[in-house]
């Protein structure tokens, strides 16, 4: 019976500082949605003895330990070789993974190393966790007094792949199921995590539902878990309904997803084709909505219109608007909207105009004023918006709200 | 001699996955700039057995430990408690922070309880550290074996305070000013990991250097450091040169440098200006150049044409070259980049033109297929790629290409 949960992270780069490790948080909240407890999360360097001893430790604490990282070619990728060590196992090679890797390099035209091999490089014994996103695959090793050893790619895409397609549906089945979970997400706009705590006081949980938020600029989200099988059903759809009526404007999406595939559909539904006059946000926008398969479909062409005289060449803006209201400005917004609604003869147009810092700003439109308008045929609006922060917190923010702006004019 | 450091994290949400803990991977910034060690990160939840657990162990491991958290007022910080059990000194009140507590309640006209004097509390002996920024100082305890605990507030900015005003300082003292560190980090383009690895296998490293690598894709950094004082400066520079030898035309930059940084550096230092045509990108590439602060001053506008129809309108793109040769080609690449730079009147113009997937690949052209086109006045030049993996990664791999390719034009 799986209960208890260590989740291990190594790599040198977490030792000194360079990166921010999001994996193990990510771990941490998948594994506590399933009714496990995590007991502690162990970081080390990439040296043998300081992997030994967080193997060491993190069986003696946990009933699975769950580590990531380490998985590479290069020399300094070590876990295989500890993890079969502190088994008394000897490595062997996964012929079928070593296939794979050749014909991956193979088909890529990339030269083939010996140090590609070690990939395929496992503990005697260990099942193999597919890695489809990597090269690298996982490995999961079990001891003699029943506790588990799992270890995924550090890369975070990966894991996470790895995490969905094997990791999970293995523990559901392991740990008996575990206790049955109903779960919800709930992407938000507009709401800041404290407020949105505020909001959210009088909706008195049973001990056994728990809301939690992950926010990770600018995109919230809202989760609410309830532990129990079949009989909180009921509970479950009451406490999302109450919810929704607190927060409700503020909800646009439920589940994993983005405001950018929201919008797609949105577009798609209506049959109507967008095209973009970006300014302050330099492309973002336009990155954001074609990150999306298939948004071909709907999207048409953005205009990045960094200077005044691309405006009026390639939006049509008139030049006594600049200079009476200035770049940023209600005017220019809904002008340049217009300009690329008729110049692309979309169904849609949307702008973002404004100061994105850390230079530009005035005591009138200071660093992070942003216009927003948007274009329709024979109708038109425009948004005023003041960001926070520094200029990559100014481009994303204005990014989300021009993406939530769209998204309540195809409503 | 403080040589080994073990930070400490608390706190159930960290368990749970709620919050991304960034404390740890800023005091390992910190401290590995001072040439300190650091050997593990522990995380544990808030309870009394786990965090005795985690400072018996974290003082096995380091000569000092450092924590964060469970300093607040409530029932479930236990730091101090355990702190003062674990060494088995009483819980001493600090009457001068007690004094300094109660005012600031008083003078916000705040209510003072019982509970708020907890935070007066440490174990005997310790020295406070103050938090200026808050109301829970933190503490720092000798051991009998010339060891350290410091504990620091968890809320992140008065974490930081409290390590710049107190903790470096003293550290610094206390270590007899640690060890020098020379560091150099080589920012690669054109390289995967485990090639990189290999090219640079025969390069030796005297025991007190390491080469570590950190890939975040597109990017890869690689890292040299040595360890010693001003004896070591010769074996350093003699390094770097050594694997310049090796790698030098795949290092396009040095130090905490982005490519787009770069790029904007060199059209600066040429009086140049850009103009993009992207298509396959979707904006991504304006979008990386336009995050640089003042690149206002080179970039005048990308032209993001998704459809055949918008090359032809704002690119001046012919049909015949469409119909003859499709989007996706070395001519459609030209006339896309020599038509935005006659447009926006630049001096330099890149195009991006390509297969991002997942649908719309062939047999001749595959998704991945990316063709990118550079024009300057009187000559142009274009490149064929192929990128592998999901629309994400194209798109990723396509912009640091492009940037890469526009960097040779400007060298």
């Amino acid at each position: 019976m799986i209960r208890k949960v260590v989740i291990l992270s190594t790599g040198d780069e977490l030792m000194t500082g360079r990166v921010v490790d999001t994996n193990s948080a990510d771990i941490a909240d998948k594994f506590y949605s399933l009714g496990l407890e995590v007991v502690a999360i162990l970081k080390v360097g990439d040296t043998k003895d300081r992997l030994l001893w967080a193997l060491q430790h993190g069986l003696e604490l946990g009933d699975l330990v769950i580590g990531t990282g380490g998985l590479g070619p290069t020399a300094d990728d070590l876990t295989s070789e500890v993890a079969a060590e502190y088994f008394g196992r000897p490595l062997k090679m996964d012929e079928e993974v070593a296939a794979a890797l050749k014909r991956r390099f193979e088909s890529r035209g990339l030269p083939w190393t010996l140090n590609n091999l070690k990939q395929a490089l496992f503990p005697e014994g260990a099942e193999i966790i597919p890695n489809p996103m990597g090269t690298a695959p996982g490995f999961r090793v079990e001891t003699a007094d029943k506790k588990y050893l799992l270890w995924l790619s550090g890369v975070p895409r990966e894991m996470e792949v790895m995490m969905q397609d094997t990791v999970l549906p293995w523990i559901a089945q392991a740990s008996g199921g575990g206790e049955e979970v109903s779960a919800c997400a709930f992407k938000i706009h507009g709401l800041t995590e404290s407020r949105l705590d505020d909001i959210l006081k009088p909706v008195l949980l049973p001990p056994e539902a728990r809301l939690s938020f992950r926010a990770h600029y600018p995109d919230l989200t809202l989760r609410l878990t309830i532990w129990g099988g079949k009989e909180r059903e009921k509970n479950f759809s009451e406490l999302t309904a109450r919810i929704r009526e607190f927060i409700g404007p503020y909800i646009y999406g439920e589940g994993e997803v983005t405001l950018e595939e929201i919008v797609g559909k949105l577009l798609q539904e209506k049959g109507w084709t967008l095209a973009l006059a970006e300014s302050c946000t330099g492309g973002y926008v336009g990155h954001r909505i074609t990150r999306v398969p298939g948004s071909s479909a709907y999207f048409k062409n953005s205009i990045v219109s960094y200077s005044n005289e691309s405006k009026i060449q390639f939006l049509g803006v008139k030049r006594a608007t600049l200079e009476q209201h200035g770049a940023v400005s209600r005017e220019t917004a809904l002008e340049m909207a217009e300009g690329v609604l008729r110049q692309a003869d979309a169904d849609i147009g949307l702008s973002i105009t404004g100061i994105a810092g850390p230079s530009g700003g005035s005591a009138e439109k200071p660093v992070g004023t942003v216009w927003m308008g948007i274009a329709r045929r024979g109708q038109s609006d425009a948004r005023h918006f003041r960001f926070q922060g520094d200029r990559e917190r100014v481009i994303l923010g204005a990014s989300q709200a021009a993406l939530n702006f769209l998204r309540t004019a195809l409503l």
